[in-house]
């Protein structure tokens, strides 16, 4: 009995939460049957795209909760496994409901390479949706509407699953502020960046990085690290330590993926080199070049569809040169210095216990790893 | 004390609705100012088109509710009136989430002649979003985004309004799984909406009838009245005469806007005369007549956006020619005779007590004046 908290291996979770989603799945397709073959499509694709992902944020929350639970300093009774299940997978759902939005607003078809569901809507071909007869135009707007639909149903599943949790009301309701605070804060960011690219919002360094923390950190690390103290029941300065551990986590994952996109092999990476200064993204390393003298000379080329190797390769040069790189890798140092604070306990009475720092050391490596 | 329930005016209960619709958007404005002034603005915005609103669906909610309440029939505890107003908020909430990803999906940039908050967005011009330096693309990009981010916004709020209403678990519960079917059933008819303007589903009448019915009746109608069944603890044959009402009040409402666009008097109903034919807008009138023999003289110049008015005459005439308009009028006569039998309880033991008629009664009229 006593071995089996913890015992399971990384894919054993990873299974049970594949398992997890492939029921709400079939449980919506089979809903869905009521409205016809283009909306069983739809949920049909959905599934699909959830599945074939990482799951590294459900993965953090179970990871993190069975750490807790195995540490002496808890509280409350625990829920069921299958309740701890199922907040894993609303954290995957609203995960993947950002992303649909995310790229009906950024355009984009392709996501690591592979069609979106934007762009396998796009593809179609199915009985239940002859795209043959329409043309491009409106094919694309069919595909894009797909997505904001489907990004509404999944918002709405997770606030769902979220409200019928079987846990004590206050713990309930503890989640529920987590949840609005990570949406207000994710969307929040997105508008920032939107507003960033679009040239409505100048694009000073402090907005930027407010942006980089708010877009990304919050709910990739900060969501599922608070919601395990919540449903461990850890008591108070746990839950803060790992707010803050999942703030530097978020932010040091987010500068160091900039830095990477810029100057990582793209090999290794997988991004099209120059594809955010093809399209001018605004990032920590752009907001600090924008600063210094360099920047009349990188100007000219940043933003542009049709930047060439040489062009690329010259604007990277000159980033290196005035110090925007360095400044990033620094940032980054930060972050991760303050992450390693909070995991030594530095000058705190409670640091956190060994198995709950242990996953977070685990992806600080990542963090490293992905520096080379 | 006894004259308090039912002695509330329209216009009192408007503006109960309306100060609790002020609080919620208080709150989020406060808290949106953590994230900068382009946040507050959005919320700002929002909040003005939200009270701008003739707030039709909380109306009804309440004033059911209160019919509900005032018969004898009925065994559950009361909850108090700031839970009943904090639903009637919800409800508009969740109308509006809507009405601004439709906007976003059918580009529009005016709702009944008035800018739209993608309107309002695009205008901008305030201090945090200065407009001047960015081209009307990126403007346009910029407002649609803030579109799409609000309705997520206000679909996570209603989600959070129900998730907390201070109800027993068995009645909140069935307001969730109202909430959770009313917005399938909407997404549904909204992405057959768009797959028959895009060309992708075959306008069949059966589908188009099955998408007026999903798309708006829905959440205008069967929500209020089966959330006023629900939250009243009303017995379940009210509650299933209710939700027939409303999917039949729903229905009819949306034929008749569809008689109304084409045939109706301009000047009366307010919307350009031929802008549904210019769209190419797939309704049960059209798809009447694509059934008949005086389809091929009306296909060339349907959802041609140059229609002139001579056209857009021709084909008025065509469609009465062809017995279209005929058709769509005997459907909505019979979704008002179904109505009325509901109304009347003919055959059924337990006819809707005639307080909770008269709200559905007045409702119906309003069509019937439609009508003229």
């Amino acid at each position: 009995m006593t071995a089996v908290r913890g015992s399971r291996t990384p894919l054993a979770l990873r299974a049970e939460i594949e398992a997890e989603l492939t029921a709400f799945f079939t449980r919506r397709h089979s809903a869905a049957e009521a409205y016809g073959g283009a909306f069983t499509q739809l949920w049909t694709l959905a599934a699909e795209h959830v599945l074939g992902g990482k799951l590294v944020r459900p993965t953090l929350f179970v990871q993190s909760y069975e750490a807790l639970c195995r540490t002496a300093e808890r509280d409350a009774e625990q829920p069921s496994r299958a309740t701890v299940i199922r907040i894993a997978v609303a954290i995957e759902l609203l995960h993947y409901a950002f992303l649909l939005h995310d790229d009906v607003i950024d355009d984009d078809l392709v996501r690591r390479g592979r069609p979106n569901l934007i762009g396998s809507l796009r593809a179609g071909g199915t009985e239940s949706a002859p795209h043959a007869d329409a043309d491009s135009g409106r094919v694309l707007h069919w595909a894009r509407t797909g997505a904001i639909l489907m990004g509404d149903l999944l918002l709405a599943a997770t606030h769902q699953i979220f409200a019928r949790l079987d846990l004590p009301a206050d713990a309930r309701g503890a989640l529920l502020d987590l949840l609005e605070h990570t949406i207000v804060e994710s969307v929040a960011g997105e508008q920032i960046d939107v507003g960033l690219s679009d040239g409505i919002i100048t694009a000073d360094l402090h907005t930027v990085l407010a942006m980089s923390a708010h877009k990304t950190a919050g709910y990739t690390f900060e969501l599922p690290l608070r919601a395990a103290a919540i449903v461990a029941g850890a008591p108070a300065h746990f839950a803060r330590s790992l707010a803050a551990a999942g703030q530097h986590l978020g932010l040091a994952f987010q500068l160091q993926d900039d830095l990477l996109s810029v100057f990582g092999d793209p090999a290794a990476h997988g991004k099209d080199p120059f594809s955010d200064l093809r399209e001018g993204k605004l990032t920590a390393i752009i907001s600090y070049a924008r600063m210094t003298s360099a920047w009349p000379s990188i100007e000219g080329d940043f933003g542009d569809a049709g930047l060439t190797e040489p062009q690329g390769l010259r604007i990277r040069a000159l980033l290196r040169y005035c110090g925007a790189e360095q400044f990033v890798r620094d940032l980054v140092a930060e972050q991760t210095a303050a992450l390693y604070e909070v995991l030594a306990g530095t000058g705190s009475p409670h640091p956190l216990p060994p198995e709950v720092s242990r996953v977070l050391l685990t992806l600080a490596a990542e963090l490293e790893e992905r520096r080379a």
